[in-house]
């Protein structure tokens, strides 16, 4: 199975350089949060679930160094305030991680969202005066709870997702939001896996995503090595496939959805939900429901993510454009929720109203713990 | 004033290289019409109204061999029909020319309304026994004047299109309906240019527009060459910077415009067309009435050329994608007319109902002559 995240038995976080593929598979070691988190900016790992694991095991790695420190200094037991010194040591250190962590990217919520586990995990175990062994094991193990979770929530999508489409449907999907975006199998990508997988003859249409190339790269690459059959078109291309009839449905993923609905995912998605809409066509979005944003109303207040412009203007190392000419680079846009047809999660397909059926999907999340 | 043909005294058609723009200003000498073809359809020169203009240079070389071929054979005056064989050869050369010139592209339509000025010039002068000096002249001299004329026309499109912006106003282009796609001065770019110069401290916002990057490449470049400013952005972020409220009109050009007002132009128009009608923004086609095709009720007979798919997956001679993978490349799409503000012609703005209003506008250049 292709994850693009390792937990190294030696302590290290190995990620695959998300930037050279398909042209080269090399692995990234990271021996610290700080390192985790410019992996992260520097987009080695991208893709909402994929960045909130990511987090997961920086944290791991953070709660590695408390060990080294202990090690170093010896168990200082002064006590300030009811909690000892080396405790507060302990979630400062923390603190820090995870303060870079969710910094290195704004716009997915996943990041924030495992960061924060991590780090409540790592304080309540700190405020009983637990070791650092102890937090380093817990961080770890939640952190590998995430990815496999993942994995399973993927699953899960993409076995109801598959509920949705037709035989012989063919899908039109946005930047990557497959194994490569995710702990493994895919959200978008997982529900034309799982319906590739239960032979219902799916055939996908990827946009190359520009600037970054994701479709052009990742997820042509990651179907094409499953045996998926894909084809590429340019982004602005899939509103004229729309209406020639060449696409039967698309499915996408999103770094966030807000409570009612509206969607954060890569610059792009919003026209292409128009195009669906005006062609009417079912326009999907695949997430696990650690990408809902129950705190955010709507999209108003979501942070959209401005890149170098230089993504923009250059191809590798040459310039495109010339040299008196810049780039404006916003990664992400926000497709309204009114086009949204429905959101797949891993309990299943929600439809609009969205915000009530979130607290459906919500409660039935609770009660399975 | 930047050209991207012109006719050289020793008869031959130079044509700069649009496929290397910006990084390298070379020009491309054209000897015959098979030539002036060739360089159509491998895009040295690209735009409707600049590759219309460069079919009447390229007729213009057709006739020029007919003089080669008098000299070499001498004047045959056996008769064939009420027309002498001589005259016969001659059209059957330039037949063949125009042949050559219309399938060198198949969707704009000023490649053929120019071819078919050109070849119905000949023929009127072939069949009254005229030279093939005097074919040539006519044929360069109507070549010289749908140069002139097609500037002059831009500068008219501009004036009027300018007439539709606001002071201060952002104006979006997609692709590069500019003096390099034209005889000069440019259709939307023209509309640009002619604020600009007017004072009306306007800005472009252009879009990279893959897979050729007309946008980034050239649009960039002759608008930051005369001072206009002008910013890029990836052909998907168009709908986003519009919701984002920074984006007043978008104004482009068109390959073609059928009796209904349906547009056919680059691929991704219509999807900005879509966006601009999500978030109530003005959408504009300035085209010459040589755009204009009555003879299509309606865009759905109109071939939209599919050009190799290695123009997506490739850049340069660098492979993006994966090998197993191929890309779909439908070089343009249709545009609805519902989605269309207006259309800037050089005789004034046409709003809706387009049929009826073109009626007027036609009416008005018949009378003009």
């Amino acid at each position: 199975m292709l994850t693009p995240m390792q937990w190294n038995s030696e302590g290290t976080l190995d990620l695959i350089d998300q930037r050279i593929l398909p042209w080269e598979e090399k692995w990234i070691r990271c021996r610290s949060a700080g390192e985790a988190a410019r992996a992260i900016s520097d987009m080695v790992v991208r893709g909402a679930p994929a960045i909130g694991i990511t987090a997961g095991y920086g944290m791991a790695l953070a709660a590695q160094d408390l060990i080294r420190v202990e090690l170093n200094e010896g168990a200082e037991e002064s006590v300030r305030g009811g909690v000892s010194a080396r405790a507060q040591g302990y979630m400062e250190h923390m603190f820090s991680a995870y303060e870079e962590l969710v910094e290195s990217r704004p716009t997915a919520v996943n990041l924030e969202w495992a960061a924060k586990i991590q780090l409540e995990t790592a304080s309540e175990i700190a405020s009983r005066e637990g070791s650092a062994a102890a937090i380093f094991e817990a961080l770890l193990q939640n952190a590998e709870k995430m990815h496999e979770k993942d994995i399973q929530s993927n699953r899960e999508i993409g076995r109801h997702g598959a509920g949705l489409l037709r035989e012989g449907d063919r899908v039109l999907t946005h930047c990557n939001a497959g194994a490569l975006a995710t702990g493994g199998y895919g959200t978008a990508l997982g529900v034309i896996r799982f319906a590739h997988d239960a032979q219902m003859n799916v055939q996908a249409l990827a946009t190359e995503t520009r600037p970054f190339l994701q479709g052009a790269r990742l997820t042509s690459w990651e179907l094409a090595r499953d045996g998926i059959p894909v084809r590429l078109i340019v982004d602005s291309a899939a509103a004229y496939m729309m209406s020639r009839g060449e696409i039967d449905a698309v499915v996408v993923g999103a770094d966030r959805v807000a409570a009612n609905g509206d969607v954060a995912n890569k610059i792009g998605t919003y026209a292409i939900a128009l195009a669906a809409q005006d062609n009417s066509i079912p326009f999907y979005v695949a997430i696990p429901t650690s990408t809902l944003d129950r705190e955010s109303p709507s999209a108003e207040g979501i942070q959209i993510e401005r890149r170098p412009g230089t993504e923009v203007t250059h191809f590798g190392s040459t310039r495109v454009v010339p040299d008196m000419v810049e780039a404006e680079n916003y990664a992400f846009d926000i497709t309204p929720a009114r086009l949204v047809t429905a959101i797949i999660t891993e309990h299943g397909v929600v439809e609009p109203p969205f915000e009530d059926n979130f607290d459906r999907i919500t409660g039935q999340r609770d009660a399975e713990g």
